[in-house]
């Protein structure tokens, strides 16, 4: 049984107790968290420490699954982890990946540790698809879209207008535009082609929402580039209808073969989520089990997605893979 | 520029031709055939050889992609050719792989070579959805539908049928078996349930059409387990409407998360193909860069697409691949 802790306890945290439970050969050794310990509610019946007992555990852990966010907590926690135990985490600033492996890389290959960075399902499986699909068919393009779901990011963006008590902001991918692409027209998007934005806002009382929907759908970065949509919704009707967490997206890889390009190839992985962090988890907990087994090959330093044979992420044997699911 | 060889021309052997024109790092060295070199006819201007030149082209080329078929050519041609090359074939029998593994282990450990068997789509990219489904949902189900497309081996079983000059089969998947499938709750389905077979038949002058259809549809093994319709056409309709090859499918993993199983999470992965061997070709070309790469670090033996980390199947370096596509 791998000994796996869990550092940071919020939606993912959770996401992965909950995926401990369907592994047969892992085991959650503990969580630790910047609160007060006994504050933290979990699932399951598990030890729970403060973040700087962490390092007192060096030798008794086999990997630490590292459920922070990307901005402020991975860049610092995964780097300085690295130093004592195998680390995965899910750090998801793709412009920032370079530099992160960088560091992470360093600090694993000094202390003789396996790490694996961006793990989850974007990046994580879709970045996957991405590849196999350019591997397969070269003479292609590749369109990913997010949706529909949550974007955490949005809804906080929208949260910080004065007069919004509350809010939740939907991806949702534009119909006619996934039909061009499974087509294998292989068409040029822009932003505003690929995605809609829904917003459902609650707004304090007597606050001006002509104002609220204006700021919205004028925000630089977040909604300006798309069409957006708001609609004001009372607290309960934010709490009854969007309270869940649902995601999921789709990979195309559309390519042509043939002596004259005459025939199209059309590759799509599509995901349909009803708990966003719960999957993720899931995938965590898969590369987990791979980077414990790297880390007994002595297999060191930093590792993504893109490095691990397949068959390391299962808990079957590869005769067993071979028999039962190739 | 690592040379291929391609053994056995026909569909698949072409379309690997075609494949390897898109591969800057790949380039063709030579095509091998059992027929007269001289009478067959490639796409572009290749070396023709016999088969039995092969051997003396020990050293001279990087990896031998095997195109015949996996009844009779290579449980024999792909351990018989480890013993010299580099290898990798698309070897589908799912029954006796293991059988074909042990064959192909023990010729290329014998011999220093690094061999992939069972490439392709499926077996291939189809079982790593299988694999990846059951490691990140692994409280779940998988299903695997085929189609729809052209069954060579079921269009083969109805022209041995005397009075038959021609056919061809399609393989439908139910679409009422995918819905279910897509909504998460894992049926129990059987092979009725999960496909229809299609088939239009060229029949002799005279023939006893329906002692025909009856035959079709009572067929063992290939029609009896399945709803099978049969329609009659002539051979300009055959031609005209029936001579492409192509095919697809899905894989599906859907499985349940959350502390009381209330979140539904679906993974369903798509090919639709207008040619089955050009794509096919295509999964083939990329396995044997892979193969090329496991060579050179010395991580010989027989391999399955399990045991390939994706990033060596992309021209891209493992740098450039974090940086444009995780």
């Amino acid at each position: 049984m791998k000994k796996i802790a869990i550092c940071g306890y919020g939606n993912l945290g959770r996401g992965v107790e909950l995926a401990l439970g369907n592994c047969p050969d892992m085991e959650l050794a503990g969580v630790f968290t910047r609160r007060d310990p006994k504050s933290v509610v979990t699932v399951t019946d598990v030890p729970k420490y403060r973040m700087e007992e962490l390092p007192g555990f060096a030798g008794k852990i086999d990997a630490v699954i590292l459920c922070g966010g990307s901005s402020t907590d991975l860049p610092v926690q995964t780097p300085k982890c690295a130093e004592l135990f195998n680390v995965v985490d899910s750090f998801d600033t793709h412009a920032r990946i370079p530099e992160h492996f960088a560091n992470v890389d360093a600090a694993a290959k000094a202390h003789g540790t396996t790490a694996l960075i961006s793990g989850g399902w974007d990046p994580g499986l879709f970045s996957l698809m991405r590849v196999y699909g350019d591997a397969v068919l070269p003479n292609g393009g590749s369109y990913t879209f997010w949706g529909r779901g949550v974007s955490q990011g949005h809804s906080d963006a929208i949260r910080r207008i004065p007069g919004v008590v509350d809010a939740r902001q939907y991806t949702v991918p534009i119909e006619s535009a996934l039909e061009q692409v499974r087509a294998g027209k292989q068409p040029d998007l822009t932003t505003r082609d690929k995605h809609l934005r829904e917003c459902y806002v609650v707004a304090q009382e007597g606050a001006d929402k002509a104002a609220i929907e204006e700021t919205i759908k004028t925000m630089p970065n977040y909604f300006a580039d798309y069409d957006t949509t708001v609609e004001f919704v009372t607290p309960e009707e934010l709490k009854k209808n969007h309270s869940a967490l649902p995601h999921g997206g789709m990979v195309f890889r559309t390519g042509k073969t043939g002596e004259n390009n005459e025939h199209n190839q059309c590759i799509e992985y599509r995901l349909e989520l009803d708990s966003n962090p719960e999957f993720t988890a899931g995938v965590l907990v898969a590369l987990a089990r791979a980077v414990c087994r790297l880390s007994e090959r002595g297999e060191h330093g930093c590792k993504t997605i893109f490095d691990i044979a397949p068959a390391d992420l299962s808990p079957l044997s590869r005769e067993e893979l071979r028999k039962q699911l190739l």
